[in-house]
């Protein structure tokens, strides 16, 4: 049993004693380290930068950060090296849903300071940006940390969903800052907490506090990336653990012969997961939210789709197969947004009377998608509601809505001699055990070099950037490390009259390497069996260490 | 791609070229054989064996089988080995739902058949018993099975769930082991398969037919075992792959601070899964059907029970937890039983009315039931029938029903003002995705020797048998090898009047080692967190040989 404190307070660390054999034996790995960061290195600005999109108003928000340069990390004699003597107070924060890797980052950042630093503390805020605020830490040791090495989840200091925002919000996080005397803070977060934390170093920099903040790209949901950022963490890993559990089940359809499989998966804004997920284990269908957007397909189009494809595989003799779905396809679908605004709009001034006399009140359109709506969907929309009384659209379970409007679509088919077996379909929701798994050798060396080199860019001093860590397609020992402006990887979007900074989430490209290879295959996947399985993460092998297809085809390998 | 002949006409076998870096490397690992598999051997009879129970009864079912003894093999010199110019014709099904390992005992048979007769043939029924009533096999070539080597499903030639039961039937199989001249058939199947097997063998001895019937293992339920067959293979693939899901949202809730994760398993008849999954993860709450059964328990009782521990945790400052749930729980609940006969009586007779005067109908104690289950599960009871008008009990998902009950219950006790917190739960089915993983070293072996010892008891002329490996909590070497008398296992249920031999299913039993375990334990895991997360199935390194917590429970180690 390892001992820290928090707040002074002695608090035990994970039990070593219930680790599993698996978790055992990924502790004392070695961490492969980019061989830039393996000797003497030197820090070095590239050009003055811009904005993703209104520079002007970037400039306007970030008067102290907007323009600084990205760096990169080279390697250099030891007369250009940062001074080993120097004595950095460092925090770190975990922001919003976990990835598998969260830990690996923190480890990267304690090593450096222990590697290349003399006497520094780190300390880990707790429960996300709410223990910034708050004060809310725990000084991290080398006993602490080390249980967490390769392991999953955000356990050791917990994540929080809070933002540091408003004035007072600031404040406190200054008043933190000047209490525990910061260098620096790392913020691992998505595209928000890189805003937020960019905001954060703006304030701090505009008050000539010498706390300087880095962000880390953290999102199993694949959507914060960019030139300089090939990926975000845990992405890599919760695909494997998804695309083994479809693997099975595509196995499964083919020895039954008998269920289609309904499977969707974890992503709201963008369909990263799902799209890679096709790639790496081939199914009959997939629906991209992008395109379903790009294309403005109704939920009717959808079906068809599925429902036709389900008719020729018949056919062909399959009776089965396996139809992958985002889990934010129906933000997707503008139809049904506005279904969803007029019913909110309905339901705001009094209830629904059980004739439907209500239903007069939706738009033909609405009210036509309205009654195309399996039954148990319907009563969902009208009665559950969010405090606000709100529809509660997240809590739509789309896998079940589309395979109801499938069998309804398949009967009239049959009746019209379209379609002669019997359709059967089975629901599944790949979301939570995705996000805590032991990361894959990928994630967790690319989760090391990230914090790693978060550290080196604090010792030098800069503040603002995002932490990157680049040409992933090569072995560890070639990656490139740096940090990138994250003033330039932002945009604004108005909200309530006030132009807001937003780092832009990173939509499937329908122009993009990954999306192409997809579609100029899907539709041989469609009626002909290309499944694969690919089996458990091995952490030992040449096979463990495989990269994700997006990535590769992103890197254009 | 490898091609064979079904009925004479070729037809590709996988296509290794879409096979994952995982399979791949699963191909040509070289399986262990038992010593005793290894060199020349003798098989030795034991006494003479009698029935599970009723054994007047079985005799008169099974009058040329019952009593025979159960055979085992022994390491022999070589003028006591069988011969091996013998030329054998075997055939191979695989009956119900899948388990991880078919195709290994399908590998083991015919690599047995290759190694120690000379000329033989092997032919694999499509389909599951279907394809031995209709005569559909595929002759088995090595290009045939190689690609299935340590993979999952069942889809080298597939399974189904018919029956040879009718007099028709028998003789149905009757005609296609005689036009394919069969020494022997092995039937790969659970609890039913393997008596219907047994019936079989019976049925070809009462002809003087020379094909001999062996039977083989397989649920990944559990439920098929007995002092000779230590386990059922499936089990521990299965068992370990819903463990590292259960473990990484074990990983998540501690993480995340606010959800109760509800998590169904599959295994309808028995808790055997559910069991296993625990001792394995250390869950918050457990429920096992056998022991809700054994106490009587009401489905108040389950939610009082489940309650309590998340009003008791949320005082020790934990508002989280795990929960793992049976999917058969609901069968082991008589009151749930009771109210579903009701149902099914009142229904048959006429609808239910608006206004719930149907209800009267109900007898007190149903009516309580029904009125305290949560409104979709009473619609669900009411709405979805089978197709003789039946409530589809199958159908309910009991995670989200204790879920709904839980929230209910909690809602009351905060209003009391005994639970203070905000209860926040998630639901999982965990099930397809298991029965067709890539199988674990463990049963990759256990199976290979299931089979090879299927092929050795044909060879000496053994039938009625159930291929039967022990000793497995030592090294492959030391694995006993044999073939229990399938008559030693039955017992009879009366149906419509009749005897009708079955394998009593293995329930979990109350004082076996596993569950005086886990009961010894539960207290502690369900205020304290002793998660474990067991992390994916590794087919590398000493961990890569691990058995499950039951198996080595049951051996005393």
């Amino acid at each position: 049993m390892s001992l820290s404190t928090v707040n002074g307070k002695a608090v035990p660390g994970r039990s070593a004693s219930v680790y599993s054999e698996v978790q055992t034996s990924r502790l004392d790995v070695l961490l492969p380290l980019p061989s830039v960061l393996q000797g003497p290195f030197s820090v070095v600005d590239g050009p003055k930068s811009s904005a993703a999109g209104n520079p002007d108003e970037i400039a306007k928000l970030f008067p102290n950060l907007f323009g600084q340069p990205s760096a990169s990390l080279n390697a250099g004699d030891a007369s250009s090296a940062l001074s080993k003597d120097k004595s950095l107070k460092i925090g770190v924060v975990l922001s919003g849903g976990q990835a598998p890797g969260g830990h690996n980052v923190i480890s990267g950042i304690f090593d450096y300071l222990q590697q290349r630093t003399t006497g520094s503390i780190m300390y880990g805020f707790r429960g996300g940006p709410a223990g910034v605020m708050k004060g809310k830490y725990v000084e991290l040791s080398s006993e602490y940390v080390y249980p967490y090495r390769n392991q999953g989840g955000f356990d050791m200091i917990a994540s929080g969903r809070d933002k540091i925002e408003t004035p007072e919000q600031f404040k406190q996080a200054e008043e933190t800052a000047n209490k525990l005397d910061l260098d620096g803070l790392v913020v691992i977060g998505g595209d928000d907490s890189n805003t937020n934390a960019c905001l954060l170093a703006e304030n701090f920099r505009g008050k000539n506090m010498k706390t300087r903040v880095i962000g880390c790209p953290k999102t199993i949901d694949g959507d914060l990336k960019s030139k300089e950022v090939p990926t975000s963490f845990g992405f890599d890993t919760a695909c494997r653990l998804y695309s083994e559990m479809i693997g099975n089940l595509m196995t499964d359809a083919r020895s039954t012969g008998k269920y289609y499989h309904f499977v969707r998966l974890m992503g709201r804004a963008a369909s990263h997961i799902t799209l890679e997920c096709a790639l790496e284990t081939r199914p009959n269908i997939t629906i991209i939210g992008e395109e379903v957007a790009a294309k403005k397909q109704t939920l009717k189009n959808v079906t068809d789709y599925i429902t036709d494809i389900i008719c020729k595989r018949s056919e062909k003799g399959y009776n089965y197969g396996i139809i992958l779905i985002p889990e934010g396809l129906i933000d997707f679908i503008p139809e049904v947004q506005q279904l969803i605004a007029e019913l909110n709009e309905i339901l705001a001034h009094g209830a629904v009377d059980e004739a439907g006399e209500w239903k007069k009140k939706l738009q033909p359109q609405s009210h036509e998608l309205f009654e195309f709506l399996p039954r148990a969907i319907q009563e969902q929309l009208l009665l559950e509601r969010d405090p606000h009384g709100n529809v509660q659209v997240a809590k739509i379970e789309t896998e079940k809505m589309l395979l109801q409007m499938v069998d309804t679509e398949l009967t009239k088919w049959k009746q019209e001699g379209k379609y002669k077996r019997e359709f059967s379909g089975q629901c599944h929701f790949f979301g939570y055990e995705g996000r805590c798994g032991l990361p894959t050798n990928f994630d967790a060396n690319y989760c090391y070099a990230l914090g790693y080199g978060a550290g080196a860019l604090l010792h030098s001093g800069k503040t603002g950037l995002i932490s990157s860590v680049g040409n992933l397609g090569a072995p560890v020992e070639e990656w490139t490390v740096g940090g990138t402006a994250l003033t330039s990887l932002m945009d604004v979007e108005r909200r309530h009259g006030k132009f807001k900074p937003v780092i832009k989430k990173a939509m499937v490209e329908l122009e993009g390497a990954p999306f192409k290879k997809f579609a100029s295959l899907r539709d041989e996947w469609a009626l002909k069996n290309h499944y694969v399985n690919s089996g458990p993460v091995q952490f030992v092998g040449p096979r463990s260490n495989i990269i994700n297809n997006t990535l590769l085809l992103e890197l254009g390998a």
